[in-house]
């Protein structure tokens, strides 16, 4: 993940009184979302029975919208850097939450491929025919209300509504209280968007308060009219949305992926792998975060992916193995095995062979993504067999963990939980399915 | 459902001693519980990676078991009725304790079943290639730990472990306090099974005790080693399941059923259908509950319906319109709607054509199966897209509600949530998947 900033953290203080911005008192609050959940029960009805070309050009105009309205979305967003900045906000803080025209022509542009990507809704996604002559198909239908929490980015307003509205459900977005103004102004532009494709404007509502018990009344599933929460943002807020939901969550808390290098490694594939893994991206969350190099190939491997990794700008923590191949390399701690650092580090140590390297995985990992380099197809099965985790590669960089490499066109995020979603979470994963039977007059006997 | 007993007023009072039919005090019950999920997760690594040769040769040995160890098994469960007699039982609750040499002939032809049908773990559902090169493949593989707590029929024990152990799943199992000694009698025939399949004991765990507190342990997770809550019981133990776990749940409340039959339906096909879905089998969850008539066919159909159903043995509650076709017909209350009888008794209403039979469905339905009779074929497939239940049908009766009928071979249930599961909950249901990725070097630009 991207962000670390905690929800908590950077919630400014709660204000008793009910301003412009969006601040109200928690009784105020209480009885807003549960006006709130009730409209986008009934909206997520309309939205499930709303056709592509409706929803289609909904996102069309919601593009535009994003267009038109930029220089209102820059005034708010100009609002916000301000107090964040007068707050003593981080540069890093302030870069996530500042919007510019290219970040805009991006929202935008996000919401035309969604657009462009096919309806999920409706699709037949196994057919079969029993001896009595019933046709049984299992076709694929919204999931209902989605809530999402996330942080300072604004754009996740954008992005999270897109593939919300294409899947066919209603979303409630509680952004970043510190991105409030901005995530105000784009979705007022969404707001139009709807109007233009005659959707209900509670198919996306932005919570309108800044009150932090509007969060705990989401994940406490808002009178049931949440079905799923996808929390966008640092590891504390996952922590938080993980340890108090009453609703099932896709999410993943940490990417602390694992490059394993076999005996049977192609030696340059092993270097040119490691590289990309760790060091195309240190702050996604597939990016590496431990190498593991099998004892039989450290003799001639080890020495070269360590001096590489050091040369390319990367720290590394090794077992005593890898700190004898280069001074450079700093000693690991037991903590580091499950670190993700999401930056130029990397934890490294020498195992005995592939079930070794599956058993370092199945204690310290996260069930997220990991890969081997091996030229054994029979080490490569037994390693895609045996590592639980969402993803796990053969011969490639861990940094394929991404919904857009699967050719899912975009995602809300990763999951690693092994309930209806795991991976890259795109529009099929937001829907759930039914049973359609055609029958003839088929009893039972 | 078949099962009507709550949970909670089924056990008996909860001793202080430890005694051998394993009642334990609280303190203890928790010690063992918490080294019950730990072992369950370490089984579940193993049948993870089990072969299915294996398991299937856990399975004919339990089969084998149960039919070696009947006379055992038949002495424990005369223990147990004569102890539910003594505490005053009703005849009903004291047929579903009750085993004869038929009853346990089924459990073994129930295990014979699951070995029969396709190990799900290892099948590949989805296979692309991405324009690099690498081979995505979406592959099914267990889901973890499955928690089943059930009422007074042993014959849960069997077949919930048997799907359980065929999707390579570690099972706990934690039955009603009055069969307690029935199912230690065929959790014994079981485990012999798993030894004989050389897979660890703790694959398939009876919780020895009737400490009630050990099920809220359950419902919360176990410390995390459970994944997922299976309820199989009345609706009493339903509820309070979905209302307390912490962790998904496979199950449904109740099947509030509905057949609506069009102005455009079959004369015949329609009584045929009604008859059917109503009185084949009362007690289950995909009976009929519910009859709507479209108003245009009222006047050449709802007597015949009616007066079939009434001559059939089933009380008929029915609207103003319904009352006036047979003096019989009982008067309906607003609770006659969203009341699941499981027995001969039907509600009954005209309706002003499809659109109005979807209103009332989605305002009293229980998302479960619904079914539509019509010779129209736009009519039907607006029926089937907007009524939001797990299984829709056209011109087929709703008792098809089940996982056999569907050529699932058998279920652990029915669920109507949302998520992961929907409908007949199968060996397929029973499993989560990952992605493996076959690359040849490839790194990401």
């Amino acid at each position: 993940m991207d962000f670390t900033m905690n929800l908590a953290v950077s919630t400014p203080p709660k204000r008793a009184d009910k301003t412009a911005d969006g601040t109200a008192d928690g009784s105020d609050a209480a009885a807003l979302m549960h006006e709130i959940g009730g409209g986008a029960k009934a909206a997520a009805r309309a939205l499930a029975l709303a056709n592509t070309a409706q929803k289609n050009s909904a996102l069309a105009a919601m593009a535009a919208a994003i267009r038109g309205r930029k220089e209102e979305i820059l005034a708010a967003n100009a609002l916000d850097l301000a107090e964040a900045k007068a707050a003593g906000a981080t540069s890093a803080f302030l870069d996530r939450l500042a919007l510019d025209e290219r970040r805009i022509a991006a929202m935008a542009d996000g919401l035309e491929v969604v657009r462009a990507l096919a309806d999920p809704v409706g699709e037949v996604t196994e057919r079969w025919t029993r001896p009595n002559g019933m046709t049984i198909e299992r076709v694929r239908v919204p999931l209902g209300v989605i809530g999402i929490i996330y942080e300072s980015r604004p754009n996740v307003t954008a992005d999270a509504a897109a593939l919300c509205l294409k899947s066919g459900n209603a979303a409630i977005l509680r952004g970043g209280s510190e991105s409030y103004r901005s995530n105000a102004a784009i979705h007022a532009a969404l707001a139009d968007g709807l109007r233009a494709g005659n959707l209900p404007e509670a198919s996306l509502t932005l919570v309108p308060t800044r009150d932090r018990a509007a969060v705990g009344m989401m994940l406490a599933g808002l009178d049931g009219t949440i079905d799923v929460i996808v929390p966008r943002g640092g590891k504390s807020l996952v922590a938080r949305v993980q340890a108090e939901a009453r609703v099932p969550v896709f999410a993943h808390l940490e990417g602390i992926c694992h490059v394993y290098v076999d005996k049977a490694a192609d030696p340059a594939m092993a270097k040119t792998i490691v590289l990309n893994a760790k060091m195309r991206r240190t702050g996604v969350c597939g990016a590496a975060e431990t190498l593991l190099v099998d004892r039989a190939a450290a003799a001639n491997q080890l020495k070269s992916l360590v001096t590489m990794l050091l040369d390319a700008g990367c720290e590394v923590r090794g077992d005593a193995a890898t700190r004898a191949v280069d001074a450079r390399v700093k000693p690991a701690s037991e903590d580091d095995w499950s670190t993700e650092y999401l930056d130029a580090v990397i934890a490294a140590k020498v195992v005995d062979g592939v079930d070794d390297a599956i058993r370092h995985i199945e204690r310290y990992g996260s069930h997220h993504t990991d890969s081997i380099v091996t030229q054994d197809e029979a080490t490569a099965e037994k390693f895609l067999r045996e590592v639980d985790s969402a993803i796990v590669l053969h011969n490639a960089s861990t940094q394929f963990a991404d919904g857009g490499e699967f050719g899912f066109g975009a995602e809300i995020g990763i999951a690693t939980g092994r309930f209806h979603a795991r991976g890259p979470v795109g529009l099929d994963q937001l829907t759930s399915f039914k049973y359609r039977i055609h029958g003839t007059g088929q009893i039972r006997p």
